[in-house]
């Protein structure tokens, strides 16, 4: 690598405070309502798009939006098709989110990028940051579309799934000023890519209770996720006897805690009933039937499918007493994926070089490595967050563990070494 | 009363296949579709009235489309103005509805004048029958407006009210060929007014469950209505440990159980939770919202006291074990309705003159009833249908229950005397 001395290098303090400055300006691309709401391909999406591409710039990186809904910023290298290591987060949050989660991973490579720039460091690979356009799968009944893209996975079927107004994402992305028939060409090269880093807030406890402020990620956790109808019978709710009942809602109900108290009884294993729907849904009708999803998280496979067969078992003896009718449908299933080791060690030598201690812990949240690991090695470096808060208004980090984290990644940079 | 001989009377059978053969006629003024869906000042609504004019002009009513959307047959004693004993019922249904809710209490008691006519009975007192426009309270945010007329009760904002098209129900009715601003003037003198009675359908399974073919009316249940907001805390599913959170549709579903569990236990009381919504209602968010709606009905005040207060004792256990912030707020109250002694006693000595079995019970549902009692007395006759079913397409009486119906009312105003 060579120096030279273009500009003025930050000072200490400077990195994590306009790391903060960065993401409080991102997050006023919101919808209304508490905290950050942008999904994909909404108008907040649109709107953060033009900081992050001045990001970019002031990094040396040239950005571009692609067919998928990837905001694509790339350094000269990247952009000769030089061997390149990618770096990015998510752009959107979930409904009513934080201002760090997806975002920060977005910011700090791309202000660490900047810094290394001011110090007159140049890289001898390719470097290119992405701002995925969607993790959370919020809008839309599907997810990662930006990362499997770039892995070479998007399937026309996930291209074909509708949001709640009846929107194909095909046609969002295309109102979005996105090619979808292109996302077969914005492929990665596997041979000329080096690898994957994601930065992100760790969303737990774990480094707030050790008093670390980053840590190295071992594994994504291994996600399903599946969509529960349940049928009972409509009924005038004065008139039909409580025991002549098939009430949807009420057998559903009893899914729920059947849901929680395999979940409360499992180590290792956790997941949540988010979304639930009850039709007709009026004051006085008896719920003819309910839709819910329930997601199931384990670092095991082997947990996670015991959990799956207790809570099937569990909702259809529900259904069995009840008479009611139960459907349960898996819309989504992915095994738990390693860090590559030598990401693993390289960020802890970059720990060790800015003088942070580097805890290795696994993350219970899926992330677009688990999309982006059959493209290239991935790995994950954590930021200390409040109470361990996430998917919250009241997310927070601090400036000192932003910059912390920052420094990491630039000594990271400086010392990669492909194994 | 005075007797002739212009008509051949009825022979036995022949009511009840007239009466289920003129239903099905006005089944088939319905909006496409499963069932009966006849909406107020429709046209459905529009095609319905011929042929309630032609069975009214049969049975010697003079028929005539009212200002607020009230279909009256009116005598020529009602006509000129001495004392009147009203009937009727709603010619609306609910969407996707029966046959019978509803119309058969309107079809039937033109059909007993029409035979008494047949028979050379002639009344001493004026008779007319009603077709409300609306009782189901579908197309507009409201309901009874048609009732209400009759009892003098309209007000201003019950005719401001939108359907979901923005139409307001004054723009509906002159639409439809009413005028509403005559509505104040077809208020009935309460003086000159003998009473209601309405021929509805259980929609409950007692009179089946008994082997009864009518019933007579008690009361009209009374009604309350709450809506209950409860606050949890929002957080990442897949990193929040299970037993740190406060999820809020756990805490809903323990309720909803709750809730349930009093009224199977509390007789004369029935309810149910049938509006719930979930905030954020996303499938990887731990619930930080729910919202819901609970309705109790019972015909007695206490009862229905002690079940909410159970209710609400209940719910409040779970907020503070779970930690979470419950809210419930009454929306609606409503307190039942007794029908009038000496209607129901008329209406037992006209089912011993008919050879029927008279069993007292309550109407868990609400009916035109609810407003006329402002005006007059009120009494209401039930006939057994098929397995308790009632706003669903599957709604179905028999030919002999319809002819039994059909002769207590025949026998009914025959002895009828006002205490």
């Amino acid at each position: 690598m060579t120096k030279d001395a273009v500009n003025t290098p930050f000072s200490q303090g400077e990195l994590g405070q306009l790391l903060i400055e960065r993401l409080d300006e991102a997050a006023r691309c919101s919808a209304p309502g508490a905290g950050v709401t942008r999904l994909f391909c909404s108008q907040e999406h649109q709107n953060v798009l033009p900081l992050i591409s001045r990001w970019m710039e002031q990094a040396g990186l040239a950005p571009q939006l692609d067919a998928a809904g990837n905001f694509v910023g790339r350094c000269p290298k990247a952009q000769a098709g030089e061997k390149t290591f990618i770096m990015g987060s998510h752009q959107d949050s979930v409904i009513e989110g934080g201002k760090y989660d997806g975002m920060l991973g977005v910011a700090l490579p791309i202000l660490a990028l900047e810094a290394l720039k001011r110090e007159g460091v140049t890289l001898p690979f390719g470097i290119e940051v992405v701002a995925f356009g969607d993790e959370e799968g919020v809008r839309f009944p599907t997810t990662l579309v930006g990362s499997k893209a770039l892995a070479g996975n998007v399937t026309p079927d996930q291209l074909a799934v509708r949001d709640e107004q009846g929107v194909s994402l095909e046609e969002a992305l295309t109102a979005f000023g996105c090619q979808p028939d292109e996302i077969p060409a914005i492929a990665r090269n596997p041979a000329n890519t080096l690898g994957f880093l994601e930065v992100h807030i760790e969303q737990g406890p774990v480094l707030e209770q050790r008093h670390h402020a980053v840590g190295v990620v071992t594994a994504l956790t291994g996600i399903e996720r599946h969509r529960v109808t349940l049928r009972g019978k409509a009924g005038h709710a004065g008139t039909t006897p409580m025991p002549m009942r098939h009430d949807a809602l009420v057998g559903a109900a009893e899914m729920v805690l059947a849901v929680d108290s395999v979940l409360q009884r499992t180590d290792k294993l956790v997941g949540v009933v988010g979304k639930l729907d009850v039709h007709p849904n009026a004051v006085n009708v008896i719920p003819a039937e309910v839709t819910f999803t329930v997601e199931l998280r384990s670092p095991e496979r082997h947990i996670r499918q015991r959990g799956r067969e207790a809570v099937y078992a569990a909702m259809e003896e529900v259904a069995t007493r009840r008479g009611l009718v139960l459907e349960m449908e898996n819309t989504y299933s992915a095994d738990a994926t390693a860090c590559a080791d030598w990401i693993m060690t390289s960020l802890e030598k970059a720990c060790a070089d800015v003088g942070q201690p580097a805890e290795r812990l696994f993350s219970g949240a899926g992330h677009d490595g688990l999309a982006m690991q059959a493209l290239t090695d991935i790995g994950m470096l954590f930021i200390r967050c409040k109470e361990g808060l996430s998917h919250h208004p009241d997310e927070a980090i601090t400036a000192e563990d932003g910059e912390a984290a920052t420094r990491v990644v630039m000594a990271f940079l400086q010392q990669l070494e492909q194994p």
